[in-house]
């Protein structure tokens, strides 16, 4: 086994830095130096969740350099630029695998965190570390011109409104409204804006009015205001949720216009939906999470063809805890990165 | 006003036969001669909601014969034959309306029966009568080679699949399933064939095989039979779900192929969904309902041309109340039809 050091919670849902082993390369293997990782809602949930028997190192969004390939790789090599997301493996045989979706494997992808390594059945430890090992599969070449530390949050929060803005013909000519202007929210809004569409934001207050215009929006409602939501009936084709928090759902069905689509991506539970709501307007509710191969390495690159990135934030790894307890309160704009050169 | 005799439930949900009143013709109205009118399972649950103090005439899909035209009406000529649906009028000027989307209006259309019209404010009555009286834009011609009797249930179950089914755009190459083998099941499935498409049934049991087989599906599975459930994971593009009682929909939700639609017809209160169910394999849940005059002109033209009309089971409209005992035991296949003639 090799070693390095990372930020792992254990007894408690603290992080304390300390040493973590890597295995050994497997001929389709490459070990990656983590430069950046992004701080993801799912790690707070992690943490929270966190049972304290078991060794837990968050992180599934991160960018970083290739320090050595095994015997069989052939798409990477020593000192590339590379970024990973939250799936590092799947069955790569399931109907959703052909298809380009290992994200919806039939056997559930293998996690970057928290995941059943499909080989040798230990627990996956994340990217808040010096080190990753990761089968070359699901490691991106990181296109030229992205930031790396910016980048990092594109492989998590980037990945996850990309795939529904595509499947849902995002473009010109389409009206997007983004419900909630936090770590997805706000790459939705410059994703589906550099796509070509328009794009409104629906906040619960103002504050982010003026983020918003910046952003690219050229619309923005006030959700607790109900005569600017009612005038915005029926006015969007398609409506990305972003609120991680179980909420109501008819208030933003009402804004879809005919065969439009409400795409709930920040929670994850059961929901109640009227089917009346559905009915008028052949409205649609779908949802999506993370992505697959294709989609992330088309995102990468029309992220760096387009200029996309992330507004980030980025701190030492040595100030995890301090990140976290921002985020939680929502205090960032718009989302975290730690730089882990300081474990080095 | 003039008067006709139709079945009307007063004192009690039991029909009986007597004078009527429909109104003077107004300059855009027609006088239709009602000779068929389909049964639909929301004249059962209209009966069962009756309060008693009002009057209720049902029927809302029928076909007959323009007897008189008002002042301006251009469209049609006494003689036409012609078919009305469950909508009846509309404001006309909302965004849906504007769209062609009626069904939609966000005044609400004026339903068939048990609506408000919309000049005098008198609740209209339905179809279970020998004469209508309705605004010329809100009457269908028949097309040639439409049966009157088969066509009537056109007016309504047809409609409601047809909407869906090209919204959806159901054709070559897009694989159907019909959950539900009833009046709006078995013309889903005919006209999801005559669109292209292949289409499977689902069903609580072996019963309706041959016939599923004979409307032209080409697969069969029953619902309750988990291994047959299974094995169609993912297999449909588009699965139209026609049960009319309060169920889960999770088992169908999980036939759902990749970016494809579980459209609920057949129920219409509140629904309970796993956002995680729609999120693995980005499928959308959809309703849809009736259906806009272009699209309606569209479905009967199209049921013409391809000599798609639904099963029905005509009886004089003197048997009504037998009819209606048969659709609560859902013994029918597929449509009873009222022949009007005996109210003469």
């Amino acid at each position: 086994m090799r070693t390095t050091t990372g930020w792992q919670a254990t007894g408690s849902s603290e992080l304390s830095a300390g040493l973590l082993e890597r295995r050994e390369l497997r001929p389709d293997d490459i070990a990656v130096r983590v430069d950046y990782c992004g701080l993801c809602h799912s790690d707070l949930q992690a943490l929270r969740d966190h049972d304290g028997h078991s060794r837990l190192v968050p992180g599934h969004e991160f960018t970083g350099v290739v320090t050595e390939v095994g015997l069989e790789v052939a798409a990477f090599s020593v000192g590339d630029s590379v970024a990973v997301g939250n799936i590092v493996d799947s069955c790569g045989q399931c109907r959703m695998c052909r298809a380009g979706q290992e994200n919806f494997c039939h056997e559930f992808p293998t996690l970057t965190y928290g995941g059943k390594d499909r080989v040798d059945g230990s627990t996956t430890l994340g990217g808040f570390s010096r080190e990753y090992v990761v089968r070359e599969d699901f490691a991106y070449r990181l296109p030229e011109g992205l930031d790396p530390a910016a980048a990092a949050p594109l492989m998590c929060a980037g990945i996850t409104v990309w795939e529904p803005l595509r499947a849902l013909d995002v473009g010109p000519g389409v009206r997007v409204a983004v419900v909630g202007l936090g770590g997805l929210g706000h790459l939705a809004v410059k994703l589906a804006v550099a796509l070509g569409a328009t794009a409104t934001v629906i906040s619960r207050s103002s504050d982010k009015a003026d983020d918003a215009g910046r952003l690219g929006a050229d619309g923005f409602i006030v959700s607790t205001d109900s005569a600017q939501m009612t005038a915005a009936r029926e006015s969007f084709d398609v409506v990305i949720d972003t609120v991680s928090a179980p909420h109501d759902i008819a208030p933003y069905l009402k804004l879809v216009g005919l065969d439009g689509t409400l795409s709930v991506l920040g929670y994850l539970g059961a929901l109640t939906v009227e089917v009346a709501d559905l009915l008028i307007g052949r409205k649609k509710l779908s949802s999506a999470g993370s992505g697959g191969r294709p989609s992330t390495a088309e995102m990468l690159q029309f992220c760096a063809d387009s200029g996309v990135v992330p507004d980030v934030e980025v701190l030492p790894s040595s100030q995890v805890d301090t990140a976290l307890e921002r985020l939680a309160a929502n205090d960032v704009r718009y989302r975290f990165v730690l730089d882990m050169s300081d474990l080095d």
